[in-house]
């Protein structure tokens, strides 16, 4: 069995998603073994509960940002976990963080990546006026919205759409690629090539 | 009738991709009325003869932009034209042309834009290991592949591809979009809102 963790600032949908697929076997072997937010108030936390997965507050406010990193990583160690999976996350982390889980950080951004990086990227896509738009699962690493891509789905943007719907079926399509890129991750039929990650059939 | 006017530098597969458009009537009520190089060895000017289409080549090399722009232009008003396709033209038009006409100059691109702009698109997308790659089809401007988005087509990455069997299946993918496009700006049932282009009924 691998050993997932989730790291989360809100309501967490992606992290709900997920929970769902291990639930009904799309993630196999696989269980959520703790569910990290660095805000008391996060929604996700409440959601966690419910589906009677193990909750940890480790807040950030007011903490020094390599205090914070290294209590967080200290609870994935203690878990073992072999994944961790961001799901709205707000907070970058910090080069050494990321270098305690090479390649088993894992993030989704609601944007066919390298367009759009950063906040609202629905809505700059919507501004930006693009008749394709969609979203990345990619490795993280030290740089923002940057690490290697795993998955990314296309949905195409009609005349009648506003910045919520193309947020909404955008957010429908982050959750069917997280599950498919967690997949490939875990079962390790890949491989980096530059920057390009191929799967190994 | 509408008169269209290609401007190319090379063989101009999306030249090609739109003459067999007009003449099967996919693109009705036009003409390609004059196809114009600043290479006289360009490819698609020899295309254009076999199609008995009217070829012109105006010489950039050795020439001030301002004078040369000055004569393609004049040579695109003595034709009447309703609409300037860019195939392949190797050149910046400077502000001037664009405004003499607004809104009436397209392009194709082989990237999603705003990803990847420039030389080498899909080289680009490919080494930066996208699994949705793309065409676009846009409104010229002062500004290099950034004008209002009429068309855009998303192609899948597949493991197997390189960068010359991704490139060719964005092309596929180009001749459709550019078809698709002129006949949206042609029917003039569009608007512009901010920069986002949206169809009328």
């Amino acid at each position: 069995m691998k050993n997932i963790a989730i790291l989360l600032s809100g309501r967490g949908s992606n992290f709900e998603a997920i929970a769902k697929s291990v639930a009904t076997g799309r993630i196999p072997n696989a269980n959520i073994v703790i569910v990290i937010s660095n805000k008391p108030e996060a929604a996700g936390l409440e959601i966690a509960r419910r589906l009677r997965l193990k909750t940890l507050v480790i807040p950030s406010k007011g903490k020094e940002r390599a205090d914070h990193d290294r209590e967080v990583v200290k609870a994935l160690q203690d878990h073992n976990v072999d994944l961790v999976c961001l799901a709205g996350y707000m907070r970058l982390l910090s080069p050494w963080f990321v270098q305690q889980f090479p390649r088993r950080i894992l993030n989704v951004h609601p944007s066919l990546l390298p367009a759009f990086p950063g906040l609202e990227a629905q809505e700059q896509a919507f501004a930006y006026g693009v008749k394709v738009a969609g979203c990345t699962v990619h490795f993280v690493d030290e740089e923002l919205d940057h690490g290697p891509i795993i998955v990314q789905r296309a949905v195409s943007v009609g005349d009648d759409d506003d910045e919520q719907t193309l947020a909404d079926r955008i957010l429908e399509q982050e959750h069917i690629a997280y599950t498919e890129a967690i997949n490939i991750v875990l079962e390790g039929k890949y491989e980096i090539v530059g920057r390009r990650m191929v799967t190994r059939g």
